[in-house]
């Protein structure tokens, strides 16, 4: 029986029999951690013969160029061609960083900040307000970028079909409103990949300010777990087609392909936009590291063989997302509240449940020894007006322990909703 | 005989003899490079076990902690305790960072400029001016990032002591001068390692600005290629005990130990700051390549390894070193002008030549091919008001090949300062 057909009787009665099982497992002491999209050991060891792909001085030079001197602040040439064979660009549409592309995120950001981008009339900081467009549920770190740099955080919904075009397409008449944050493949925390209408309509967005910047995350642009790869289209071109050839800066990296935090990034959009921040780059360092660069493109190779990777990550990733829909859809859909995601790539799946009872919901997981990603960080300023949102992270546990993750969850998730139909909380 | 004693007849027959001299070099069609400090292809090759020090899976994890997955933003804590005993701290005052110590300067000055340091009463930014200590002749990189940001930069002169600390304690009364680069080992580009008491002075300071920064580049505090390696002191504790705890940042790195860009990066400082400086990089990334740090620590070991390693550089810079001084004690010693430093470690040498000359000078150079460090670099905003200085990098080219770029530059030298003599420049 769904909840909203339960009487207080047995509202009390279901809330007491979840009580008992959460007892159980508070007993259990148990230590799991769904907080964030971090591949698992298992994961890392399959692709850690990259600690061997570059291993001869010789090797070391790429093109006549000693990848292990000084030189090259653009990256690579092959590591520019790798990318721009992934992401369907122009080789001097590629800008090849280190090994965080949120930090290369920042650094636009921080350029505009200081200096402004090519187009902007003022650096950023000069003008009386900046405004940032956040698809919301989306990425907290993307937020607090923004927030970190002084910017206000405007939320816009996001639908099925990727963020609320209407009301992107409103807001950016506004001059303050100086970018948005887009995750257009298998978003974070949704799973949501963008219409083909969107992007079109992003990439046609006449916006008031002359700098608008789309900051286009395609951080899993790679990244299916189910059903095979899906084509993507070039935003760069399409962007320019659309005549705002300067309106987009594109990213990615090989944080899910090889080793987070120690793969190589890159930053895509026109050439005059690439030649621009190259000449900001030249200010605070002399190049990025090349030898972990020519690492990567010596063991990925191009994109057939990445792909081939990435379809040994599906092979560990796509039964936990399993588990993950198996559970929601065992425990807590007969209950007749919420509603989640099942997407095929990515590394998110999220869950709206009862509304005001995902924080308590949280805190429930937390003390039974279950650690997932905060209650509000998936909002702008961390808060979630209808405290309901939960991004569900399910691919560092094995799967056994992933199963009893996702039982405590659901009934954590379910004593929480409970606790609101009992007047509790 | 030297210049000031020939007679006009003299000087236009030694013109005329160096002339011919620069002829012969012409039709040769050289093609060497004294510009960066680039340490040679032998010297990279001699380290590049590196590239094998860390192959296996298992050894990937340290400490219980996987460097190949998320985490550890202040580094992996064996990379701290490498750096730690590096530098004669502590590791809580570390934060290990990726391949660029440049980057990580920019990234503390940046976070100054829109946020303020700890001790900060407001973002730098939002300052009336903000003024810079350069001593000068200095390092062209660290005057860029100041002047990228926004600061004027005010020159100190140098002293064979290190920067003339009677001004820089003059200058730091005026709360305006918010901080001072400093290179306290083989200083770029004279080699000059301040003394103790520079040192002491200079960690003892009285500034008008709470958020005075000394910017310590210890950037060659280990890179000793004659006499064997020279202690240093903790700048940090000494900061401490004179009373200005959170003063000083030293930043150090490994781009001239293992592979220039491609190495790992330190900044260290009161475990306070580096508490805030942890916040503030929190904005912008998740952590550095861990990775890339665990390599370095499985080569290099610990400091005494690295010192043996250090010396293998040695090897291969000292007879360069003592190329250049021989070409300068020879050719121009006897005319009788200029002067130039003669450094046990580092990477440069500086030449003051005759005034008025140095820009003509490495003109003449180009057009013979033997590319050199542009004449101003070496001061803030590129202009040398005396037009004399010059920074020789003689660390890249083989041996043979820096012997020609040596004649053909004392050559050009003399060129230019007999085209002075003679009125013609």
């Amino acid at each position: 029986m769904t909840y909203d057909r339960m009487n207080q009787a047995e509202l009390e009665a279901a809330l007491a029999a979840e009580r008992e099982r959460y007892d159980a497992f508070l007993r259990a002491k148990l230590s799991l951690n769904m907080a964030r999209g971090k591949p698992s050991r298992k994961q890392l060891d399959q692709v850690s013969d990259i600690l061997t792909a570059l291993t001869d001085c010789d090797l070391c030079v790429d093109e006549g160029i000693d990848s292990r001197n000084y030189g090259e602040l653009f990256g690579l040439p092959s590591a520019r061609r790798y990318w721009a064979e992934i992401l369907g660009c122009r080789e001097n549409q590629t800008f090849v960083g280190g090994s965080s592309s949120l930090t290369m995120m920042y650094e636009v950001l921080n350029f505009a900040w200081n200096h402004g981008l090519k187009n902007s009339v003022r650096p950023w900081r000069q003008e009386e307000k900046v405004k940032f467009l956040c698809p919301t549920p989306g990425y907290d770190r993307h937020f607090r970028v923004t927030q970190f740099l002084g910017a206000e955080l405007i939320p816009v919904p996001m639908t099925a079909c990727g963020p609320d075009m209407d009301r992107v397409e409103e807001l950016v008449k506004d001059p303050a409103v100086k970018g948005i944050w887009c995750v257009p493949k298998y978003s974070n925390p949704q799973g949501i990949t963008y219409s083909a209408e969107t992007v079109e309509r992003m990439a046609a967005l006449r916006c008031a300010a002359p700098d608008f910047v789309i900051m286009w995350d395609n951080a899993y642009c790679i990244h299916e777990f189910k059903g095979g790869y899906v084509e993507f289209p070039d935003i760069i071109s399409l962007c320019a087609e659309k005549g705002n050839p300067d309106m987009v800066y594109e990213f990615a990296s090989t944080s899910k392909v090889t080793f987070p935090g120690a793969g190589f990034s890159v930053v895509a959009s026109s050439e005059e936009n690439i030649r621009h921040l190259g000449k900001l780059m030249g200010n605070m360092m002399i190049c990025f590291d090349k030898v972990n660069q020519l690492r990567h493109v010596k063991y990925l190779k191009n994109k057939e063989h990445t792909l081939e990777i990435m379809k040994r990550h599906a092979a560990f990733l796509e039964p936990k997302f399993r588990v993950v829909a198996e559970a929601l859809n065992r425990e807590i859909a007969p209950c007749g509240f919420g509603s989640w995601t099942d997407p095929v790539g990515g590394y998110f799946v999220c869950m709206d449940t009862m509304p005001g009872t995902a924080k308590r919901a949280l805190q429930l997981c937390g003390e039974a020894g279950v650690t997932m990603t905060p209650a509000g960080a998936t909002h702008p300023y961390g808060i979630d007006p209808e405290d309901k949102t939960i991004r569900i992270a399910p691919s560092f546990p094995p799967v056994e322990e992933l199963e009893t993750a996702m039982q405590v969850f659901c009934c954590c998730v379910k004593i929480a909703a409970l606790e609101k139909r009992t007047g509790r909380i």
